[in-house]
Protein backbone atom coordinates (compact mmCIF):
# COMPACT_ATOMS: atom_id res chain seq x y z
CA UNK A 1 0.00 0.00 0.00
CA UNK A 2 0.99 3.63 -0.68
CA UNK A 3 -0.19 5.37 2.39
CA UNK A 4 0.05 9.67 3.08
CA UNK A 5 0.62 9.81 6.60
CA UNK A 6 -1.58 13.57 6.93
CA UNK A 7 -0.90 15.86 10.58
CA UNK A 8 1.49 17.84 12.36
CA UNK A 9 4.53 17.67 13.88
CA UNK A 10 4.17 14.37 16.13
CA UNK A 11 3.71 12.42 12.28
CA UNK A 12 6.75 14.09 11.61
CA UNK A 13 8.20 12.78 14.26
CA UNK A 14 9.68 16.48 15.84
CA UNK A 15 12.12 15.36 19.08
CA UNK A 16 13.04 11.85 17.75
CA UNK A 17 16.70 11.38 17.37
CA UNK A 18 16.35 8.76 14.84
CA UNK A 19 13.87 10.99 13.04
CA UNK A 20 11.81 8.30 12.39
CA UNK A 21 8.93 9.07 14.32
CA UNK A 22 6.17 6.81 14.69
CA UNK A 23 5.13 6.75 11.06
CA UNK A 24 9.41 5.29 10.10
CA UNK A 25 8.60 3.22 13.12
CA UNK A 26 5.91 1.64 12.32
CA UNK A 27 6.86 1.38 8.84
CA UNK A 28 9.95 -0.39 8.83
CA UNK A 29 8.02 -2.83 11.32
CA UNK A 30 5.95 -3.52 8.68
CA UNK A 31 8.31 -3.62 5.45
CA UNK A 32 11.00 -5.94 7.49
CA UNK A 33 7.77 -8.07 8.13
CA UNK A 34 7.20 -8.68 4.81
CA UNK A 35 4.54 -6.01 4.17
CA UNK A 36 4.37 -3.50 0.65
CA UNK A 37 4.24 -0.29 2.21
CA UNK A 38 5.61 2.92 0.56
CA UNK A 39 4.90 5.80 3.35
CA UNK A 40 4.77 9.36 2.80
CA UNK A 41 4.78 11.79 5.87
CA UNK A 42 2.89 14.65 5.45
CA UNK A 43 3.37 15.99 8.78
CA UNK A 44 4.32 19.54 9.21
CA UNK A 45 5.21 20.96 12.54
CA UNK A 46 2.75 23.78 13.94
CA UNK A 47 -0.57 23.02 12.08
CA UNK A 48 -3.93 22.73 13.18
CA UNK A 49 -6.83 20.90 11.74
CA UNK A 50 -7.35 24.66 9.92
CA UNK A 51 -3.80 24.40 8.01
CA UNK A 52 -4.16 20.71 6.99
CA UNK A 53 -7.78 21.52 5.70
CA UNK A 54 -5.68 23.83 3.08
CA UNK A 55 -3.38 20.70 2.01
CA UNK A 56 -4.43 17.89 2.59
CA UNK A 57 -6.11 17.07 -0.63
CA UNK A 58 -3.23 18.60 -3.12
CA UNK A 59 -0.78 16.81 -1.22
CA UNK A 60 -2.33 13.14 -1.70
CA UNK A 61 -3.73 13.36 -5.46
CA UNK A 62 -0.34 13.59 -6.85
CA UNK A 63 0.54 10.50 -4.31
CA UNK A 64 -2.01 8.65 -4.45
CA UNK A 65 -4.51 9.19 -7.90
CA UNK A 66 -5.39 6.89 -10.45
CA UNK A 67 -4.00 4.19 -7.47
CA UNK A 68 -5.89 1.00 -6.16
CA UNK A 69 -3.57 0.34 -3.18
CA UNK A 70 -4.09 3.69 -1.63
CA UNK A 71 -4.83 4.81 1.91
CA UNK A 72 -4.91 8.27 4.34
CA UNK A 73 -4.03 8.14 8.02
CA UNK A 74 -5.05 11.47 9.33
CA UNK A 75 -3.34 12.81 12.71
CA UNK A 76 -4.09 15.98 14.55
CA UNK A 77 -5.76 18.16 16.92
CA UNK A 78 -2.70 19.06 20.08
CA UNK A 79 -2.04 22.24 17.73
CA UNK A 80 -5.92 23.33 17.92
CA UNK A 81 -5.74 23.30 21.43
CA UNK A 82 -2.97 25.32 22.43
CA UNK A 83 -3.32 28.64 23.42
CA UNK A 84 -2.98 31.72 22.13
CA UNK A 85 -1.24 35.22 23.77
CA UNK A 86 -4.77 35.51 25.08
CA UNK A 87 -5.43 31.95 26.98
CA UNK A 88 -7.61 30.61 24.18
CA UNK A 89 -7.62 27.51 21.72
CA UNK A 90 -5.83 28.95 18.81
CA UNK A 91 -8.60 26.47 16.77
CA UNK A 92 -12.01 26.81 19.01
CA UNK A 93 -13.46 23.64 19.44
CA UNK A 94 -16.38 23.78 17.57
CA UNK A 95 -14.43 24.86 14.29
CA UNK A 96 -11.99 22.15 14.69
CA UNK A 97 -14.84 19.71 14.85
CA UNK A 98 -16.52 21.30 12.01
CA UNK A 99 -13.10 21.08 10.02
CA UNK A 100 -12.21 17.47 10.85
CA UNK A 101 -15.37 16.21 9.65
CA UNK A 102 -15.18 17.77 6.65
CA UNK A 103 -11.60 16.37 6.19
CA UNK A 104 -12.48 13.26 6.84
CA UNK A 105 -15.97 12.87 4.64
CA UNK A 106 -13.87 14.31 2.05
CA UNK A 107 -11.34 11.64 2.21
CA UNK A 108 -13.02 8.88 2.37
CA UNK A 109 -14.72 9.33 -0.50
CA UNK A 110 -11.63 8.85 -2.56
CA UNK A 111 -9.77 6.26 -0.19
CA UNK A 112 -9.51 4.35 2.64
CA UNK A 113 -9.15 6.70 6.22
CA UNK A 114 -7.89 5.74 9.29
CA UNK A 115 -7.64 8.63 12.23
CA UNK A 116 -5.26 8.46 15.03
CA UNK A 117 -6.28 10.75 17.57
CA UNK A 118 -4.08 13.38 19.23
CA UNK A 119 -1.42 12.57 22.31
CA UNK A 120 -1.56 14.43 25.74
CA UNK A 121 1.74 16.37 27.05
CA UNK A 122 1.33 15.94 30.56
CA UNK A 123 0.35 19.14 31.26
CA UNK A 124 -3.48 20.29 32.05
CA UNK A 125 -2.96 22.62 29.05
CA UNK A 126 -3.49 21.83 26.34
CA UNK A 127 -4.35 18.26 27.53
CA UNK A 128 -8.07 18.86 29.24
CA UNK A 129 -8.58 20.35 25.55
CA UNK A 130 -6.99 17.81 23.76
CA UNK A 131 -8.82 15.06 25.37
CA UNK A 132 -12.35 16.53 24.73
CA UNK A 133 -11.27 16.77 21.20
CA UNK A 134 -10.26 13.41 20.76
CA UNK A 135 -13.41 12.29 22.13
CA UNK A 136 -15.58 14.51 19.79
CA UNK A 137 -13.30 13.56 16.95
CA UNK A 138 -14.08 9.89 17.53
CA UNK A 139 -17.63 10.39 17.66
CA UNK A 140 -17.11 12.32 13.94
CA UNK A 141 -15.05 9.31 12.53
CA UNK A 142 -18.02 6.51 14.20
CA UNK A 143 -20.43 8.32 11.86
CA UNK A 144 -18.63 8.56 9.07
CA UNK A 145 -17.73 4.76 9.74
CA UNK A 146 -13.62 5.44 9.47
CA UNK A 147 -12.08 3.46 12.27
CA UNK A 148 -10.35 5.47 15.15
CA UNK A 149 -7.74 4.76 17.56
CA UNK A 150 -7.98 6.77 20.93
CA UNK A 151 -3.93 7.12 21.79
CA UNK A 152 -4.68 9.47 24.57
CA UNK A 153 -5.31 7.18 27.42
CA UNK A 154 -2.83 4.45 26.72
CA UNK A 155 0.15 7.13 26.09
CA UNK A 156 -0.91 9.39 29.30
CA UNK A 157 -0.35 5.89 31.06
CA UNK A 158 2.78 5.39 29.34
CA UNK A 159 5.98 5.12 31.36
CA UNK A 160 7.66 6.65 28.35
CA UNK A 161 5.45 9.34 26.56
CA UNK A 162 5.33 12.13 28.82
CA UNK A 163 8.69 11.58 30.65
CA UNK A 164 9.94 12.13 27.60
CA UNK A 165 8.48 15.32 26.82
CA UNK A 166 9.08 16.39 30.00
CA UNK A 167 13.08 16.26 29.91
CA UNK A 168 12.68 17.27 25.59
CA UNK A 169 11.01 20.80 24.13
CA UNK A 170 7.70 20.52 26.63
CA UNK A 171 5.95 18.89 23.43
CA UNK A 172 7.84 16.49 21.71
CA UNK A 173 8.90 12.85 23.13
CA UNK A 174 12.26 11.36 22.13
CA UNK A 175 12.75 8.08 20.18
CA UNK A 176 11.19 5.89 23.17
CA UNK A 177 7.58 7.37 22.93
CA UNK A 178 7.98 7.60 18.94
CA UNK A 179 8.48 3.95 19.50
CA UNK A 180 5.27 3.17 22.19
CA UNK A 181 3.18 5.24 19.95
CA UNK A 182 4.23 3.13 16.58
CA UNK A 183 3.39 -0.29 19.01
CA UNK A 184 0.40 1.09 19.75
CA UNK A 185 -0.62 1.76 16.08
CA UNK A 186 1.02 -1.62 14.85
CA UNK A 187 -1.37 -3.89 16.99
CA UNK A 188 -4.38 -1.80 16.21
CA UNK A 189 -6.92 -4.36 14.31
CA UNK A 190 -8.04 -1.67 11.71
CA UNK A 191 -4.44 -1.05 10.40
CA UNK A 192 -3.60 -4.78 10.86
CA UNK A 193 -6.67 -4.89 8.33
CA UNK A 194 -4.78 -3.17 6.28
CA UNK A 195 -1.39 -4.72 6.42
CA UNK A 196 -1.97 -8.14 7.00
CA UNK A 197 -2.27 -10.48 10.22
CA UNK A 198 0.78 -10.21 12.45
CA UNK A 199 3.28 -12.72 11.74
CA UNK B 1 17.10 24.05 9.68
CA UNK B 2 14.03 22.87 8.18
CA UNK B 3 14.54 21.70 4.89
CA UNK B 4 12.03 20.02 2.28
CA UNK B 5 13.82 17.20 -0.07
CA UNK B 6 12.05 17.06 -3.07
CA UNK B 7 12.33 14.19 -5.82
CA UNK B 8 11.27 11.02 -6.79
CA UNK B 9 11.69 7.52 -5.58
CA UNK B 10 15.28 7.69 -4.01
CA UNK B 11 14.34 10.79 -1.92
CA UNK B 12 11.15 8.25 -0.76
CA UNK B 13 14.01 5.34 0.14
CA UNK B 14 11.70 3.01 -1.74
CA UNK B 15 13.39 -0.56 -1.16
CA UNK B 16 15.33 0.31 2.45
CA UNK B 17 13.95 -1.88 4.74
CA UNK B 18 14.21 0.54 7.33
CA UNK B 19 12.21 2.92 5.42
CA UNK B 20 14.77 5.72 6.22
CA UNK B 21 16.27 6.37 2.74
CA UNK B 22 19.30 8.28 2.32
CA UNK B 23 16.99 11.63 3.55
CA UNK B 24 16.52 10.11 6.94
CA UNK B 25 19.37 8.76 7.65
CA UNK B 26 21.33 11.74 6.97
CA UNK B 27 19.06 13.35 9.10
CA UNK B 28 19.63 11.06 11.83
CA UNK B 29 23.39 11.20 11.66
CA UNK B 30 23.02 15.56 11.81
CA UNK B 31 20.79 15.00 14.69
CA UNK B 32 22.96 12.54 16.56
CA UNK B 33 25.37 15.49 15.93
CA UNK B 34 23.87 17.83 17.45
CA UNK B 35 22.72 19.82 14.59
CA UNK B 36 18.89 21.00 14.58
CA UNK B 37 17.12 19.59 11.34
CA UNK B 38 13.89 18.69 10.47
CA UNK B 39 13.12 17.15 7.41
CA UNK B 40 10.44 17.20 5.07
CA UNK B 41 10.38 14.38 2.76
CA UNK B 42 8.75 15.25 -0.37
CA UNK B 43 9.95 12.14 -2.60
CA UNK B 44 7.26 10.51 -4.74
CA UNK B 45 7.60 7.74 -6.46
CA UNK B 46 7.38 7.15 -10.09
CA UNK B 47 7.89 10.87 -10.69
CA UNK B 48 9.94 13.52 -13.63
CA UNK B 49 10.98 16.71 -13.81
CA UNK B 50 7.63 17.39 -15.15
CA UNK B 51 5.32 16.29 -12.23
CA UNK B 52 8.00 17.83 -9.90
CA UNK B 53 7.24 21.42 -11.48
CA UNK B 54 3.24 21.53 -10.49
CA UNK B 55 3.96 20.38 -7.18
CA UNK B 56 7.29 21.83 -5.42
CA UNK B 57 6.52 25.30 -4.25
CA UNK B 58 2.81 24.43 -3.19
CA UNK B 59 4.26 21.74 -1.09
CA UNK B 60 7.16 23.76 0.18
CA UNK B 61 5.01 26.98 0.72
CA UNK B 62 3.44 25.43 3.86
CA UNK B 63 6.77 24.36 5.39
CA UNK B 64 9.22 27.17 4.99
CA UNK B 65 7.06 30.20 4.32
CA UNK B 66 7.86 33.14 6.48
CA UNK B 67 11.06 30.64 8.02
CA UNK B 68 14.83 32.22 8.58
CA UNK B 69 16.06 28.74 9.04
CA UNK B 70 14.36 27.23 5.76
CA UNK B 71 16.32 25.71 2.66
CA UNK B 72 15.23 23.39 -0.23
CA UNK B 73 16.97 20.20 -1.66
CA UNK B 74 16.20 18.93 -5.14
CA UNK B 75 16.90 15.34 -6.68
CA UNK B 76 15.59 13.87 -9.62
CA UNK B 77 15.87 12.67 -12.71
CA UNK B 78 15.95 8.88 -13.19
CA UNK B 79 12.12 8.97 -14.13
CA UNK B 80 13.17 11.42 -17.05
CA UNK B 81 15.59 8.99 -18.89
CA UNK B 82 13.62 5.56 -18.22
CA UNK B 83 12.12 4.58 -21.37
CA UNK B 84 8.24 4.79 -22.80
CA UNK B 85 6.67 1.91 -24.70
CA UNK B 86 8.50 3.37 -27.72
CA UNK B 87 12.12 3.07 -26.29
CA UNK B 88 12.21 6.95 -26.21
CA UNK B 89 12.78 8.99 -23.00
CA UNK B 90 9.64 9.54 -20.48
CA UNK B 91 10.93 13.27 -20.47
CA UNK B 92 12.93 14.19 -23.76
CA UNK B 93 16.37 15.60 -22.22
CA UNK B 94 15.92 19.42 -24.09
CA UNK B 95 12.31 19.24 -21.76
CA UNK B 96 14.10 17.69 -18.49
CA UNK B 97 16.49 20.90 -18.66
CA UNK B 98 14.37 23.45 -19.63
CA UNK B 99 12.16 22.12 -16.37
CA UNK B 100 14.72 21.39 -14.11
CA UNK B 101 16.18 25.04 -14.72
CA UNK B 102 12.74 26.55 -14.26
CA UNK B 103 12.26 25.05 -10.83
CA UNK B 104 15.76 25.69 -9.60
CA UNK B 105 15.76 29.51 -10.82
CA UNK B 106 12.39 29.75 -8.52
CA UNK B 107 13.73 27.83 -5.60
CA UNK B 108 16.74 29.80 -4.68
CA UNK B 109 14.50 33.12 -5.18
CA UNK B 110 13.15 32.09 -1.61
CA UNK B 111 15.16 29.63 -0.48
CA UNK B 112 18.75 28.47 -0.44
CA UNK B 113 18.84 25.49 -2.86
CA UNK B 114 21.21 22.57 -3.13
CA UNK B 115 20.64 20.29 -5.65
CA UNK B 116 21.76 16.07 -5.67
CA UNK B 117 22.36 14.54 -9.27
CA UNK B 118 20.23 11.41 -10.16
CA UNK B 119 21.87 7.87 -9.49
CA UNK B 120 22.81 4.96 -11.81
CA UNK B 121 21.16 2.18 -11.70
CA UNK B 122 23.79 -0.37 -13.45
CA UNK B 123 22.30 -0.59 -16.42
CA UNK B 124 23.25 1.10 -20.35
CA UNK B 125 19.44 2.19 -20.22
CA UNK B 126 18.53 4.88 -18.62
CA UNK B 127 22.28 5.17 -17.33
CA UNK B 128 23.10 6.72 -20.82
CA UNK B 129 20.82 9.32 -20.37
CA UNK B 130 21.06 9.92 -16.59
CA UNK B 131 24.59 9.95 -16.99
CA UNK B 132 24.10 13.03 -19.85
CA UNK B 133 21.28 14.68 -17.73
CA UNK B 134 23.29 14.75 -14.63
CA UNK B 135 25.94 16.82 -16.52
CA UNK B 136 23.44 18.95 -17.85
CA UNK B 137 22.50 19.83 -14.58
CA UNK B 138 25.40 20.23 -13.22
CA UNK B 139 26.16 23.23 -15.87
CA UNK B 140 22.61 24.53 -15.40
CA UNK B 141 23.15 24.61 -11.16
CA UNK B 142 26.53 26.21 -11.89
CA UNK B 143 24.94 28.76 -13.88
CA UNK B 144 22.42 29.58 -10.85
CA UNK B 145 25.42 29.63 -8.56
CA UNK B 146 23.07 26.83 -6.78
CA UNK B 147 26.10 23.96 -5.33
CA UNK B 148 25.36 20.57 -7.13
CA UNK B 149 26.65 17.30 -6.07
CA UNK B 150 27.16 14.73 -8.90
CA UNK B 151 26.57 11.38 -7.61
CA UNK B 152 26.79 9.39 -10.47
CA UNK B 153 29.88 8.54 -10.74
CA UNK B 154 30.76 7.64 -7.18
CA UNK B 155 27.60 5.26 -7.03
CA UNK B 156 28.95 3.25 -9.63
CA UNK B 157 32.24 2.64 -8.64
CA UNK B 158 30.65 1.84 -5.02
CA UNK B 159 30.55 -1.68 -4.02
CA UNK B 160 27.13 -1.72 -2.50
CA UNK B 161 24.52 0.72 -4.51
CA UNK B 162 24.53 -1.01 -7.91
CA UNK B 163 24.73 -4.56 -6.12
CA UNK B 164 21.91 -4.31 -4.21
CA UNK B 165 19.92 -2.48 -7.12
CA UNK B 166 20.68 -5.73 -9.06
CA UNK B 167 19.72 -8.10 -6.15
CA UNK B 168 16.53 -5.52 -5.49
CA UNK B 169 13.21 -4.60 -7.71
CA UNK B 170 16.36 -3.69 -10.69
CA UNK B 171 16.11 0.16 -9.98
CA UNK B 172 16.32 0.42 -6.27
CA UNK B 173 19.06 -0.42 -3.31
CA UNK B 174 18.17 -1.45 -0.18
CA UNK B 175 19.70 0.29 3.03
CA UNK B 176 23.10 -0.09 2.58
CA UNK B 177 22.98 1.73 -0.92
CA UNK B 178 21.14 4.31 0.53
CA UNK B 179 23.79 4.14 3.71
CA UNK B 180 26.18 4.92 1.07
CA UNK B 181 24.52 8.30 -0.39
CA UNK B 182 23.64 9.14 2.55
CA UNK B 183 27.41 9.37 3.81
CA UNK B 184 28.68 11.25 0.16
CA UNK B 185 26.72 13.99 1.09
CA UNK B 186 27.41 14.08 4.81
CA UNK B 187 30.89 14.73 3.48
CA UNK B 188 29.60 17.33 0.89
CA UNK B 189 31.03 20.66 1.79
CA UNK B 190 27.90 22.49 0.35
CA UNK B 191 26.01 20.22 2.92
CA UNK B 192 28.08 20.72 5.52
CA UNK B 193 28.06 24.44 5.35
CA UNK B 194 24.55 24.17 6.26
CA UNK B 195 24.43 21.96 8.57
CA UNK B 196 27.95 23.23 10.86
CA UNK B 197 31.33 21.55 10.79
CA UNK B 198 31.70 17.56 11.50
CA UNK B 199 32.88 17.20 15.21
Amino acid sequence: MRICFIGDSYVTGTGDETCQGWVGRLSAMERQAGHDITPYNLGVRGQTSRDIALRWHAETRPRLEGRHDGGVVLSFGVNDCTSTAHGQSRVPHDEAIATTQRIVQQARQSWPVLMIGPPPVGRPCPDGRTQALSHAMAGICAQLSVPFLPVWEPLLAHPTWCTEIARGDGAHPAGGGYAALARIIHDWPAWRKWMGPLP
